[in-house]
């Protein structure tokens, strides 16, 4: 294929449109790509089989959570858009944060011979996929969180940015105790802490450790729970700040039980936010871009780019729309 | 695979859980499942290939619409499940509608020589399916609508008794005039509007069509605009059966905007309808089993199961919540 975009003066990404009849490319450009085909003598097949010999190259594995969450949805949404523009199939599998079910997953897909592989991967070792990368040619991008012991391209979203955003705003709307819920030992989660803690620092707000709390399992039952405990505690915090969307529903769902006027910012936007009785303030990634980019990467990749691993952090953005603007009442 | 279970004395279903190292067996049934296997001499990939001479039999199609929709992604979440639990990866591939793109897709997944597909099928007509499933001997299972022209199994939900039962609880509510909103020509929203005229006549409640509204597409923003337009009309409805998830948060979009007490039941449950202002009443079904049970009858058929086409319909049911309890105001 790389032969063909030379030939043809245009770049590889083009090819592929005009190999697989999609996407807007120029008539003229058409021309030329076809031309260069003929002279080379390349079949679309052909082409497949090029790029990786043996494999079945037209394909690439998704490896991602749940998908009844939102944000794995509309992250596969957008992987699925962009593989198939470029004419790739995506053979999807989940693995729901167990490394072993992970482990044996990534072994089916390259088993069944993907070109490439984008994973969200778990808080396990995955050196194995060093090995995956080196000596079956697979190149990987991680989403959402980089991989321990494994060196690929990665794409993220600003968490500790974010969760400072979060922080921040709570503080400016006079809050001093502020409640933290985080999932356990996810690195995002874990990032949007450490910006949390920045922006306490920086606005001289004392730390109170009570006030931070770590779930045993990042589920909308176990915040509803906790948020529960920490608003019905002694001295109940005037604000909370709930590091998914998951755990946002359950603090919304203990706060109308309870009837409290407590603030909220949860991180992700979802659905019906603004339609609730007092409309949530979120932090707000990207999250279709994010399985844009991931997969423009891949292609990338294993059209040949073979320069330094590289690391995109996508932006975030607070969206102010009630829970977060309350000022602090005593409960 | 079928030689192995006969000599096994099992199910077909067992031989691949035994094979694949999934799912709940008995050690003694592992024992017996592996002596049969070793006695006709057959391999895992042996297995996969004898399924269907000359494919890649260990992998499935699933050609769905947009997975944002969280009907799409729980529908996917169950079939990958199911798939993954009998060693079938998944080919994940979207259409959105589009007869022309769920034809194209149709082809690259067939040319990828998948095992069998489940197919969302669009309003289109389907008879290139039959050929598919003649020619290429590629069995399909349809989920949530029957495809036009095509034989197969299909898996759906009783939408014209849902449909029935959403209109008879706001006719038990007192309503008279119950207005429905349906998406384009989806035959899904079609038998939805049959259940809906048949609960209005079995009541002798006087149809009146003005109160029917067929929107030009499904999404959000046109039921929001065609309820805002029903509301603000000379004789408006009292209550209205919007007939998707989109549908539905449009409709509450328009009822919250005009502050309007319209009752409201929506097919389809979806996430926070408990926690809105007025808590969203809903004809519910269990996507998750429709996916799940789609998945089930094709690898029946792929396990070389060749009764006549069977057809399942899947329960509804009616979660009163608030807003179809709301009695008629006069507007």
């Amino acid at each position: 294929m790389r032969d063909v975009a030379e030939r043809a003066g245009v770049a590889v990404v083009t090819v592929s449109r005009v190999v697989n009849g999609l996407g807007p490319v120029r008539e003229e450009t058409v021309d030329r790509v076809n031309a260069a085909i003929s002279a080379i003598g390349y079949q679309r097949n052909e082409i497949a089989r090029s790029l990786r010999p043996g494999q079945n190259s037209m394909t690439v594995g998704l490896l991602l959570g749940d998908l009844t969450n939102p944000f794995y949805a509309s992250l596969a949404k957008a992987a699925v858009d962009v593989a198939k523009q470029d004419g790739y199939a995506v053979l999807l599998s989940t693995a729901d944060e167990d490394p072993e079910v992970e482990r044996r997953a990534v072994g089916e897909l390259i088993g069944r011979r993907v070109a490439g592989l984008i994973v969200v991967p778990d808080q396990g070792d995955h050196a194995f996929l060093d090995e995956v990368n080196a000596h079956d040619r697979v190149p990987i991008v991680f989403v959402d969180r980089p991989a321990t012991g494994a060196e690929a391209d990665v794409v993220l979203v600003d968490n500790e940015g974010g969760g400072a955003a979060a922080t921040q705003h709570l503080i400016d709307h006079g809050h001093r105790r502020i409640a933290i819920i985080v999932a356990p030992s996810y690195y995002t989660t874990g990032r949007r802490l450490r910006g949390y803690r920045k922006a306490l620092r920086r606005s001289g707000v004392p730390a109170d450790e009570d006030l931070v709390v770590t779930l045993r399992r990042g589920t909308t039952e176990d915040a509803c729970a906790a948020t529960h405990v920490l608003l019905t505690s002694a001295r109940p915090p005037t604000a909370i700040f709930s590091t998914t969307g998951f755990l946002t529903e359950g603090v919304l769902r203990a706060r109308q039980q309870l009837a409290a006027p407590v603030a909220v910012v949860g991180f992700d936007d979802f659905k019906l936010a603004d339609m609730l009785p007092t409309p949530v303030t979120v932090v707000a990634s990207d999250t279709e871009e994010l399985g844009r980019h991931a997969a423009r990467l891949l292609i990338d990749r294993i059209s040949g780019e073979d320069g330094p691993t590289r690391r995109t952090v996508l932006p975030v953005r607070l969206i102010a729309r009630g829970t977060g603007e309350l000022r602090p009442q005593s409960q």
